[in-house]
């Protein structure tokens, strides 16, 4: 396996601190932040250090170990819940934490010890929070290797993809979602070239995916969001490969702005279009689409390019920073669990009762 | 009259000079640059201090003016054409004034003095020629006025556009195309709000038009391309508006880069999309939209923004400049001679036999 390990990472814990690579900077600078408060977690997740649905779900899972010795599990898992809308990998992995320390609660209330939590009650809740991080880290990494492998299997030989917003080892724990499926066929001798999304506004696509590719020495081209119809047009494009922040019960799925846009064109060019997205970001819970709630950021980050302003003083700007793509023109959305085809509401539902491992070798 | 006309020029004829407006640097800093030579508008063209079909269309006709001073019409008729490929516009201008210079040309053979035209002749060639160039800016105003009025008629009460590029008076003689409709609306008290794409590469959107829409006060917002098809989920966009580089035989429509996705994106959403140009834009000696040259510009203008480096270095890009808009996805072409609606092969073939003016006041 230690051949499938990605050339970058985005987070690492530290037992005291958990370190994050600072994305704002990338690919200029390579600046590491050091966190050892859940609010600082908090803070970075909102201000984008650390971004990808997968990876704040780890990163706040970390930021609850922070918390639990701060003594602030409460407001940790609100505060870093309010930090991002949209991604529901961030309220699975909260719940998970939450789950553990709810057990120890028990546990001591149990022995009658509940308001007097001993310091070696503290230091095994720690342990236990801890452990569990590291499980939801580890099984981010394995599950991008199963999403590699089922997706790969999905695309024919000489494979052209075409991809949005930056999904592989800086959005996850490992190779990535979307990512993980180039890399995996790029591995299998099927990929032929990448076109690579800049993904206005906050170029996610030109700042850290040509990054990556660059790194797994993988051939791309890098293309204005707009270029994308041209050359579904003018180009044989096998697919489209996209990754999610949130999956509803219906397969609707929310992901960066520019996801919608791009399934639309698909589907005019009759190019399959593909969500790669662990378990963790399907929410049951959420009928259809039109319950994710949709984050509208800065208009800033419209008006400005890293800072420097391209429109005159006073313009006024809109950010939804995600849109819902429609099941309907979804072919197939690729999880750790298998590749599940619709009908989405029936087939994601009966996945979720087959447990975790059932396909995960299929 | 005076009320129409904009409050932005992209360029003036002095006499002895063609002064452009350098469109690279707004909306930041207000710079003209004086052209003396054929050139040196040659120069401008290629490397966009001046752009916008109609706008390229004049300053060539005026750079011919300076290539008569400067006894290089030959060549100059060359050279300016080969500035930029796609804008028909260009051609268009270009074939008035070699009218002209043959014209002159035949005279002179006629009287036997074609190998020695003195100093009096090449006066009233200039004078000609310069004659034929304001003529050629005067009906691009007026087209932009004739537009603008027939467009706005096809727009309801409280309108909702969405635009891409710039369109304006800095792309134009005058008001603009696409532009002048949203002007036109505005001034009839029909148009509620604007959505201006900011057009990557180049953020003509975001650089020329929100600077237009602003010092019309226009209200309006700024969005990534990459929001187009969210916004025309979820809000009620009453309409598409584009202007056009090149208008084929059947309607095939060549403009800006993402204009092709705005159109399959207004199909899928049964949003009206209408293309804006003057009658100059259209090309009947171009059967489809297959022979139109699609320019491929600079892959730094994808990888850098206004100098800024975006991406990994070493990273690659594509640049098509344009792309082209299938008939089938428009729903009527405004320009100066009527509101062209489907079949367009044979409704552009019927307008082109009218002439310029019978519907010109319909």
């Amino acid at each position: 396996m230690s051949q499938t390990l990605p050339k970058t990472k985005s987070f690492r814990w530290k037992k005291t601190s958990l370190q994050l690579l600072d994305q704002r900077l990338l690919p200029q600078k390579t600046v590491w932040i050091t966190c050892k408060t859940w609010q600082s977690v908090a803070s970075a997740t909102r201000e984008m250090v650390v971004r990808g649905a997968p990876a704040i779900g780890c990163a706040a899972a970390y930021g609850v170990v922070l918390a639990a010795k701060q003594k602030q599990i409460p407001q940790a898992l609100k505060g870093l819940l309010a930090a991002r809308p949209t991604a529901v990998n961030l309220q699975w992995a909260l719940e998970r934490m939450e789950k553990i320390h709810n057990n120890f609660g028990m546990q001591n209330a149990d022995c009658g010890i509940k308001e007097d939590i001993n310091k070696k009650n503290q230091k095994s809740e720690i342990a236990a929070l801890e452990a569990e991080a590291i499980a939801i880290e580890t099984e981010d990494r394995l599950s991008n290797q199963s999403m590699g492998r089922l997706g790969s299997d999905l695309l024919p030989q000489n494979a052209i993809v075409m991809t949005i917003c930056n999904t592989g080892s800086l959005a996850t724990a490992g190779l990535g979602t979307a990512f993980g499926v180039i890399w995996s066929a790029h591995h299998a001798g099927k990929l032929k070239h990448v076109y690579a999304l800049e993904t206005r506004p906050y170029l996610q696509g030109s700042r850290l995916t040509a990054y990556e590719l660059q790194q797994e020495k993988i051939p791309f081209e890098l293309i204005t969001d707009s270029m994308a119809a041209h050359l579904m047009k003018t180009e044989k494009i096998s697919a489209i490969l996209v990754g999610a922040d949130r999956i509803a019960a219906n397969g609707d799925t929310a992901n960066k702005i520019g996801t919608y846009s791009l399934a639309v064109l698909a589907q005019h060019h009759e190019i399959p279009f593909y969500v790669v997205a662990p378990w963790s970001t399907v929410d049951l819970r959420t009928p259809t689409g039109q319950q994710i709630p949709i984050e509208e950021r800065s208009t800033k980050e419209v008006l400005e390019v890293q800072g420097k302003s391209i429109a005159p003083k006073g313009a006024r700007a809109r950010h939804p920073a995600f849109d819902v793509t429609p099941s309907i023109l979804i072919r197939a959305i690729v999880t750790d669990r298998g590749v599940v085809k619709p009908p989405f509401s029936n087939n994601l539902r009966l996945q979720h009762y087959r447990g975790p491992f059932s396909t995960l070798h299929s």
